[in-house]
Parts: structure tokens; C-alpha cells; sequence
């Protein structure tokens, strides 16, 4: 049996209670993004994905987006150099310092949205949130793709990485993601399970145009607003062909 | 001459920069009170609030809100503990780590708009308030009223705490603040300079109604989104009878 | 067979699609309350949402309510009356105008929230509230409590005024709702189901402390966020002792 | 002496009050465009923006932008063609129902920003403007660069069209505008009201390179929100070689 990290995008709530579809999943997950309040989570959905954390025994990351709470962090922004910055620093400050008054502590960073897919590819952004990340603590580990401008900017800074693979998204054969906007870019829960245990003991996707591709991952990501996202975290480990890491 | 600590609410910009606005008043305060972004403060306007209280040696301090941007935090809002809670915790937890992040430290957390006026009377949001900041850091010194639940909460609690005087708002007699509503809450310049000097020098107030009332403060407070903020904070120093204290 | 008029409160998503959710109670009510942006509704969730409206021949309201995203409209916040009118003209002018390109219209405004609780009883607010609505169209008929302040200003207005009551909250014996922080204070879809017959066909209502007590409405509300509301508008309505009123 | 229509960027205030900032332009101009809540414009800064262009008889434009508060709209946005059109479509019902329920009526829209920007050189997303636009009056005149997609679009679906010249931006000798983070984008007064009348009188403008370039202009633009816009708008008209048009 392999293990493997789990991971999955939580605390995404703003205004009203998600919290009881999020909670089924946290047992079956070994590390989760918790967003920041900058496309989701209000304070107190994030204080409560802090805490259910602690009681799962779950890594805890910060999950920073553009502002952009209307679009959910899926609209690409041209925002700035500085104000990224400072939008990076704010999200992260916030969760860090949530996390210790909590008693507990950040363990990683994870871009969100169409932030995410900038640092894929852009290097002045992939430098600067590699920078603003290694501010506040050297240790911090990033999550992003297998291989991307983010990773070598966290390489060449010298930050921990987690490379990335997507057990619920349709890959393209350069190892891209099918953009939400095609039918099929999500897949269901047979064909995620399918894809997990794939990229967890075989190291290998199949991508849209039916060829098995390599892909190396560290962590396995699922999403946790889509429906049925407790059933997949949960098919995925029955049987236990993989299980989530134990940290 | 005396000294005492002459404190400003600052970073009091969303969206646009009023950076320009606010610059001259740092060389002329020991301390100040940066937005955190739920009643203004956008990320960067934060930032650049916190470089510059490096750079004159300016005590730099949280301003907590209600999450009101659309009323400057001036709207009193009946929220839950926990969402109140939530709330101040993250506002802390992002001013505190931006400050981190860039080298200096947070010295203190004042309430903001109507928070500050709930924490005046309200016994629980005054130990909720204090319990809060306590959980970051037991050296935060808290500013508020002299005589109020929110000192009371402080001194339970065994927190540093600095009673509060405003040189530009008009007092009643029981030492509350005449509200914004009334014509003449606010002094202008020149009643301002004179009401500083005699807090400064002689702990003491003229109120609404032409008396004298004792009132023993720690810091004097301006505000620096009046038109004549930076006026108002160099004629208080000039003939030089009180000085901004030097942390 | 008796038909009353069902409504619901709709289009309360904020940054992420809900539709799917939604989508399966339009068939289902006579009416509904569209969200306008100040407790939830993004852009597109609204103009889905009258979109639908047209397709299923169900009455499209505006929900407008305190500017309260993160609370969700749930926090009473003490504004003046200026602001208040200011944010209800503002949310009711986007509501209707949308409701108009789209080649639809606007048939009438309830309150969301703490506005509603608020309406409920405030002799100010509540005439406010009218003032704003019959400056729009005095045809816009108001959704409220059937023995209220907003109801008294309805009428001394001369706007049409449409009585709610609730199939799914639990009520007190003095007609008010038991508050959402009690245990029980939201029925589940058996006892919703059941509450709702015995006002549609008997105007009465089985209060907290088990009495009896008359309750005349022209209009029941079933909540749109709760998970199981499709199956309770389902439920009401078979076997068919109650029907959506035809508009 | 030549007339031409001279409009400001006003209403833009988010959270506190600029009225008085605001205020003393009205008199010198004779359109303006009205902040619509998504770069700025609070509810009531609007009210009082249309009761004001009522009060000195100034055409009440809409001024819709990307939804980016944070970012005052100046961040370009890569929104789908659903999501734009909802977001112009709301920002338009708010601005003219509020302008109808106060008695007046909006007269032209023009858009903010990066949004202008984008419209500039962008056909479909010019198209989907003027077709928003267009389903709410085809009586609203659009404001816009006078070379550009949003000019063809205008052409083509038949409505009226103001081509816009900045009295305070630097062009460059393809007419567009020198961006905003070079030094030197934004003229001081002097050579602001030089370049306005030279606009005005001559249809020509002197480019960032020392070129006089021929640009016809229907209505000349000065920006409210920089400090001396008032003092810009009454040097332009005085001598009186300009005077703003008469409505």
C-alpha cells in the first residue's frame, strides 16, 4: 500500500454556513487550503476550518487568491507587483496569525484559482510569492504544479515544495489543466477515484486525448465545493489501495 | 514641557491612494492605528501605514472594525460572540503578521468606530475584545476609554492598557463623546490645540456644556481623515508646550 | 383544493454557482425574492435567477437588505436613515432594472433578514421602507409579517401589501419567529410540511408552546438555502390539499 | 467663444464622505458620471451625486467598472461574457433606477477604468457593452475614446455617441493615454487647461513626443478625484474662451 498526501480547498464559505458539507471530508484528508477571505471564507468559516484541523490531526495551509470574491479568484488580474504583494502578505498574515492564536500553526501555502495558474507560467509572480511566503517563515512548504515557474522560484529560493496533481480535473497532454469552460473538465467520482489511484501508485495520468502521460505528485488534490467531494476522498482509500499520509 | 504619546488613526484608505493625505502627519505622532481592511485599509495602503511608521519611529498599532466598509465601521452591528470573535481575530492576525513580515512589530490594538463605543459599556464584547488580543500577545497594550468596560476587561485580565483622550471631538459631561450627528462633535483647529494642551498639561476638559471635567489620559488621539489632520497635530506641538513622546 | 401563494428566497449565491441547487424549485412557487447583492446574489446568480422567473411564470421580487455579505444579512445594523434609504433605493433600482432589460418587471420587495425583524416593529424604518418601494411603483406589492409596523405603513400608504407566514421556522406564541440561535427555531420538512397545510387551509399555526393560534397570510415562505427545500415545496403540494397560486 | 461639453468622474466615494471634496465641481461642468458600487460609490455618495447634478443641471452618466473596490477598477479583468454583461447590466438598473426614483433620469453611461481600456481595442467585448447599454434605452448616449471598438460597436447597433478627450492625461501620438505609472501620465492644472482649450478650440492635442496630433472630441474629461480638479475646471472656463455646454 502507498500513502500519500491528500489535500483539499476548505473554509470556503462567505456569509452562510458550509460548514456541515465540509465536515465529512476532513477525516479522510491529510492536508487542506484554507481560504483566506479573498474569494472565500469569512472569518468565521476559516476559524472553524482551523479548528477541525486541529481535532483531524489535518496540515492546515493558506489558500490566497486575487481579491475577488464575485468570481470566486477565477478572474485573471493584472494587478500590480505591489499590490499583489500586499494582497499575498494580508491573506497570509491573516491565516498565519489565525492559526497560532489557535494554538496550532501553518504548515504550507497553496495559490488559488486563476492566481494558481499565473504563478504556473508567469516568473515575476512565481518570484514574488515565493519572496513574500519566505518572510514570514522559511519552513512554510509551497503547493503548486509539478513543473512550473513557481517551482523553480521555490527551488532557487531554497522553500520546501509540494508538487501537485489534480484527482478530480482533465489534463491536457502537456500536463495542463482542460480549462473549466469545456464540457468535461471536472471529472465524476468513478473516473476521479480512477485517476487517483493512477497518479498515487503509478506516478501517471491519462490525459484528454486518451495518452498515459508521466506525472510525479506529492500531493493529491480534490475539491471540496464540489458535490460528492466526501464520496471521492472517501472511494479513493476503498480499498485501500492508497490512504492519506500520516504527518 | 511635558510629553505624551499623540496617537492618529491611519492606513484609512480602500481602493485609491491617500497615501499623499496622510504622509505629513507621521513625523508628528508617537503612535498610530492602521486600518486592517473591514472599515477601510486595502492591502497596500496597510503596507505602506507600516513602512512608514518604521521610518519616523512611530508606534504602529491595529484598528480593528466591525466588517462595515460601506459605513467606515461607524455602523454598530449586533454580531454573535463567535462572529465577533472571528472577526477581531483575523483583523489582529493580519496587521500583526504584515508587520512581522516586514521587519517591525505590533504595539498595541485600539477599536475602531462603533466597536470602540460597544467596548465602552458593553462588559462582554470588552472581555471578548481582551481575551482575543491576549491570545497573540501579552504585551499588546490595549487603547480605549479611561473609565470603561473595555478598561475594567483589561485590568481582570492583567493587560497593558492606555486610557484615551480626543483632542478634536467635543466632550459631554459624564466624558462620553457628542456624536458625529450633532453639529460641532468635532472641533476645529484652533478649539482642538487648546482642548490637547489642556488634557496634555492639566488632565482636564471643557465639555459641551462649559465645564470642567478631570480626565486623566495615557495618549491623545487625532484623526487623521479630517481635513486639517496635519495642522492640527503640528500646532499642538508648537510653542512647544507638549511633545510627542518618544517610545 | 385551495392555492395559496408559495415563495422563496432565491438567487442567494455569492462567487460560486448554486444554480444546480436552486434550480429545481421554480417549478415548485407561485413567487419569488430575488437577492440583490447586499446579503448575496452576485450579478450573474440575479440575472439567472430572473431568468428562471420568466421561464417557470413565477412573481420575481427584490430581497433587499442590510450591506451585510459576510453575515448574510443576519446582523441588525443601526444605521441612519439616510444610508438605509440610500442602500434600499440603490439594491431595489438594480433589482427592477435587470428585472426590465431582461424583459420582465418586478412584482414585489420583501425585506431580508434582520431588515425584516427589523421592519417587523420599527415605526421609522418601516415607513422609510414603504417611502423607497412606492417612489420605484406603486404597484410593488410588499411581502411582511401580517401584524406589523412595516404592514401599518403599507397601508396608511395605500400600497398593496401581501401577509407572510412561515412554513418552515417555528413560531412564538406572540406570531414572532423563535430566533435561528435556538435549537428548533428551523422545522424539518415532516413539521414544515404539516405547519405549512394548517395555515394555507386553516390559517392557524401551532406555536412553540403547542396552542393554536390564528395566522392569516396570503403568502407562505419556504427558505431556498436549507438543504431539503426542494423537497418540502415537493411535499406541500402532494397530495394536492394546497397548490401554488396561479399569477 | 466655443461650448463643449465637459464631464467628471464624480459620486466616487466608498465608506466616507467626499461630498464636500466633490461639491465645489458641479457648477463648472455639464455631464458627469455617477460611481455604480463596483470601483467606488457607496449608496448614499451616489444619491447625493444625482441629487446634486439635479441641483446644477448637470446630464447624470452611469460610470460602470470591473467589480474591483480594492483596486478602484483600474485592474484589467478577464471576466467571461456572461459574467461582464451581468455586472454592467446591475451596475446600469442601480444607477438609473435611483436617478428615475429621485426624479431625474440617467442620460449616457460611460465606462470606467480598465473597463475603457478594454473597450478601447476590445470588439467583443465593445459589442456586449453597447448591447447591454442598448436594452436599457436607446436613447443612452455612450461615452468613449474617439477611435476605438466601443465607437464601432456604437456605429453599428445605431446608438448615439460622444467621442471623450482627457483635458488632464498625457496622449501619446497614437492617442492613446500615456499609462498611469509612468511620471508625467497625469498633467498639472497649467498644462491641463492649455490642453483643454487646445481640444477645445482647435481639435488637436500635443502628444507625449512634442506632436500636435488632430483629435476631435465631443466632450472633454477632467478626473474629480485629483487634488485641484476643482481648481482645473474653473481655470479652463476662465478667461472664457470655453464654456461648458448647456444641456
Amino acid at each position: 500500500m502507498r500513502t500519500i498526501d491528500i489535500n483539499c480547498d476548505l473554509g470556503e464559505s462567505y456569509g452562510r454556513s458550509m460548514a456541515m458539507a465540509e465536515t465529512g471530508i476532513y477525516p479522510w484528508i491529510s492536508s487542506c487550503n484554507i481560504a483566506c477571505g479573498f474569494h472565500s471564507g469569512d472569518p468565521l468559516s476559516i476559524e472553524d476550518a482551523f479548528l477541525r484541523t486541529q481535532a483531524h490531526h489535518v496540515a492546515a495551509g493558506a489558500h490566497p487568491s486575487f481579491p475577488d470574491l464575485m468570481g470566486f479568484g477565477r478572474t485573471m488580474m493584472t494587478m500590480s507587483v505591489r499590490e499583489l504583494g500586499a494582497c499575498l502578505r494580508y491573506q497570509i498574515a491573516a491565516a498565519a496569525g489565525i492559526a497560532a492564536s489557535l494554538g496550532t500553526a501553518l504548515t504550507h501555502v497553496k495559490p488559488h484559482g486563476a492566481l494558481y495558474h499565473l504563478l504556473w507560467t508567469d516568473d515575476d509572480s512565481a518570484r514574488l510569492f515565493v519572496d513574500v511566503v519566505g518572510q514570514f517563515d522559511g519552513h512554510l512548504r509551497i503547493y503548486g504544479p509539478p513543473d512550473s515557474a513557481v517551482f523553480e522560484a521555490c527551488r532557487a529560493a531554497g522553500l520546501p515544495y509540494r508538487a501537485e496533481a489534480f484527482a478530480d480535473r482533465q489534463y491536457e497532454d502537456d500536463l495542463t489543466l482542460r480549462p473549466r469552460s469545456h464540457p468535461n473538465a471536472v471529472l465524476d467520482t468513478e473516473a476521479a477515484v480512477a485517476q487517483a489511484l493512477e497518479l498515487a501508485c503509478r506516478g501517471r495520468v491519462k490525459t484528454a486525448s486518451g495518452t498515459w502521460v508521466p506525472l510525479q505528485a506529492d500531493t493529491l488534490c480534490i475539491h471540496g465545493d464540489q458535490p460528492g467531494a466526501e464520496q471521492l476522498v472517501k472511494r479513493m482509500q476503498s480499498p485501500p489501495a492508497i490512504t492519506r499520509h500520516d504527518h
